[in-house]
This record gives structure tokens, sequence and C-alpha cells, in this order.
């Protein structure tokens, strides 16, 4: 399906606006598909803000990326409750599923104080709060197989 | 650098916080590297949206790749302010700037009318405005090098 039939198929179901909001997916694909994008998203604002603040990305977008950031790290561990192996996740994720949880958990809460401190205070609140909240490689080397 | 000596550098200026807000960044490879993470970002969180409305997603995270689809298209035209080519972008995004210019900025008012439409009134009230809002593919096939 390309992107331009994806959008058309995704305003044909949102006009008929009846999907119930419990609706989950149910394809492996799909649910793979989803929760690398997502993880994709959290890479790219991650070294997007990380760029912000080594001055090689415009500084006044900061808070831009913090919140970026903790609106779809809210959505992470959602994303991979359906226990469907692959897509570079180790089975581990769901067998160790109270660790992962804890962890996603933390970044949704790390992530959304980030963003706080960066919408309240800028740079100078929100800095002390990025390495605590950036907690990327500690999980990805348990859980994510390697490339 | 590996993404921990990044975050680690990033914090060390956060820390310090004394990056004047007009900042830019001067080197092409930062300069690409931030535009790509931008258009990664806007393509993935396009597409988690419209995921959440073929059912293939949450439904309930409608709202939330709304939202961040629209905060990370506010920066978008920012990213390509600077002359540099590459990376995929054809020539004439700087040559045709006026037209490149205006569909950026398009693109970030009708994200954040449909973001504020999902807000408001989800998807009944933001449906509509989907299809409207991802013309991603109008300006990828004018600015984009085929891949």
């Amino acid at each position: 399906m390309t992107r331009l039939s994806q959008f058309a198929a995704a305003l044909a179901v949102a006009t008929v606006a009846a999907l119930p909001l419990a609706a989950r997916a149910s394809d492996p694909t799909d649910i793979i598909d989803y929760r690398k994008h997502v993880m994709k998203t959290l890479g790219a604002q991650s070294a997007s803000m990380a760029m912000t603040l080594q001055g090689k990305a415009p500084a006044e977008n900061f808070v831009l990326h913090a919140e970026a950031l903790a609106i779809v790290a809210s959505t992470a561990l959602q994303a991979f409750k359906e226990k469907v192996e692959g897509g570079g996740s180790k089975p581990d994720v769901w067998a160790k599923w109270p660790d992962f949880e804890k962890r996603m958990t933390e970044l949704a809460t790390n992530t959304a104080a980030l963003a706080k401190a960066a919408r309240e205070g800028g740079v100078a609140a929100a800095g002390p709060k990025v390495q605590g909240a950036l907690t990327c490689k500690g999980c990805h080397d348990i859980y994510r197989e390697k490339k």
C-alpha cells in the first residue's frame, strides 16, 4: 500500500468515525510496524533534542523536541503490550515484562518531567534532567537485538 | 560519536546553559542530519496516526500522534533554511524556496489545526482534516530525490 493510499484509507475510516476506542491491532506485521514507528520517533527526537543542546541545531527548538519526545514516549509501553516477537525486540521484552514495563514507564515519566521543565524554564531548568530521562541505551542493551 | 556520548555531551552543554538562543549549526553534516531526524519523525508519526485510524494501532493514540506531528512539523521549515544540498533534498528546495516555504508553512498550519481538532473533538472532528494536512507526497514528488 502506498503512503498516499494509506492516507486515503485512513481518511475513509476517519470520516466514518465509528472506531471503538478500545480497538487494537491484531495483525503481527501491524503491531511490529507500529512499535518501529514509535521507537524510530523516539530515536530521532532524542537525537534532535541533543543536537539543539550541542549547538548543532536551532537552540530554540529544544523545547519542541522535548515535547514531542514526551508525547511519543507516552505511547511506547502500549506499543509493546501485545506479545509479538521480532522486529528487533528480544523475547525478554515479554519474558521480563515487569522490568520492561518499569523502564518504559520511567521513560514516559522522566521525559514528561523534562518537557515540563523545558516549557517552564528552558534549557536552564531542563538541562539537568536530560541524562536521567534518556535511558535509551540501558534498555536497548537488554531488550533490543544487536544490529 | 555514540548515542550515549552524544547525550553526555548534550548534558554538558545543558548544564552550562549558556547557549545563545540564536545559535545555529554550521557543519553541513549536522544540518543534513538534523533535517533527516525531523523528516523521519514526520514520516513515522504520520504513519502512526494513519494506523490508529485504520484499526492497526491503538485508536486512543490518534490524538497523541496528531500532537507530535504538529509539533515536529513546526520545526521543519527551519530545518531546511540553511542551503546545504544533499541528504535526499533536491537543489530545487532552495532554487524554488518561496514555493517550498509556502508548502512547509501550510504543513505546519494544517497539522496544527488537525491536532487542535483532535484534542478538542477526537477523530470525529479531526478526521476530515487528515487528508488535507498530510501533503507529504506532493512535496516529496517535487523536492525529494527518488530513492
